[in-house]
């Protein structure tokens, strides 16, 4: 019973009270009452040791017994932008384990091959949160909004940028060769990478994300789906940048 | 069309025709007809043009028109132990991620913690090969059948063996940073890695394997499921074992 306590309360310390979607939880399937143990997870870097001090049908009010902030088990930022693949279920899956293993944000690209167009940011945020408590890291991945590729690129003019695509005719670095250097020169990088849909970016997305000053890579030499080049790409940035 | 036209032919090249499953793909998916161009892998590093000299109703000859011999992209071996989830198509897709990033053995453990106790060697095949023909490897990972975790550690007395735990009172290195001292040293590193159920390996079957001769590793401070578990320490194997 212990283990599924578990709450996602955004600046839990600020409240008293659980969320409408978690107390429903709490009260409905956990039949927590007053006195109740609980842990809540903050999704910026602290868990929180609570106590259930009022239990209604609707609401469950709570008081802040301990609080036990954590580390980071990496430095600076990962952001993955990836084109959504056709079955849903795979971009799922990659948003489940990216989070196990340990991401910052999440953004959704609308690229010219994409083969879905349209993604609720509402699903994917529910499946995060889920994989967050289920891995005890109380940090909370921001899921933005499906955005067209330009807007994308045109937003992001900052920090380290990578776009991994297939096109041989383009020169590319290998993106964890990369990433190793990178966090060898720098304590808190922020890195960007960027996985393609099903038939890969355009060549023109591609030189146009270059010419904003995003760096060409490869994975390696896999041919990886979509939902794996992704994952990869988070599993690089996750062991270049541990502490 | 091109794209679904490969098919794997164990010893394609000392045969001249295509196994019953692959036949029957060939024959009554794809309609393939006699001159029609096709791929073979051979799941041991070889693909191969050919060519269909005869197309019958259920038998599909070729005529091998081209050998192109693969270099692995990684040096030694990976094998993967690992105890298979209760939900069937959470270890799946880890058998389908790992075939895609590049492993060569797996086997599946039946622990003392095992939600799952039964597992078709068929299944994992099939979703195997399929991840080989997508992700263009010739290389067919073995799949062995479910072993009991002792039967297992007593076959396995060789080359470098590592269980992951969970464990805090028994000492564990990192995964990682002993696979990559490892890589430097030995040119063609043999490599297991053992991964236990939901509920983890029991402290018995950890002080039994280690009696053997096993390494204590942790594979980082996440928190991961079972199956996200098995593909971290594949990933790992691979970026540190790549040539």
């Amino acid at each position: 019973m212990k283990e599924v306590r578990y709450f996602y309360v955004p600046d839990a310390c600020h409240r008293d009270e659980l969320p409408v979607d978690e107390a429903n939880h709490a009260l409905r399937v956990l039949r927590l009452q007053s006195g109740d143990q609980m842990f809540l997870m903050d999704g910026n870097g602290a868990f929180y040791e609570a106590e259930v001090t009022l239990a209604s049908s609707k609401h469950c009010h709570y008081r802040i017994t301990n609080t036990l902030v954590q580390e980071k088990a990496w430095k600076g930022k990962i952001h993955l932008g990836i084109a959504p693949t056709k079955m849903m279920e795979r971009i799922e899956w990659m948003a489940e384990k990216s989070t196990e293993i340990g991401i910052d944000e999440f953004s959704f690209l609308h690229c010219k091959f994409s083969e879905r167009k349209v993604l609720k940011k509402e699903r994917i945020e529910k499946i995060v949160v889920s994989a967050m408590k289920q891995s005890r890291k109380p940090w909370m991945p921001v899921v933005h909004e499906m955005t067209a590729f330009r807007d994308f690129i045109d937003a992001h003019t900052t920090g380290h940028r990578y776009i991994c695509h297939c096109y041989n005719e383009i020169e590319k670095k290998d993106l964890y060769t990369e990433l190793l250097l990178l966090a060898k020169d720098e304590a808190v990088p922020e890195v960007t990478i960027l996985v393609g849909p099903e038939g890969d970016f355009s060549i023109d997305e591609v030189n146009y994300a270059l010419s904003q000053g995003f760096e060409s890579v490869s994975l390696g030499n896999a041919r990886l789906r979509t939902e794996t080049a992704g994952l990869s790409g988070v599993m690089m940035a996750q062991l270049a940048m541990r502490k």
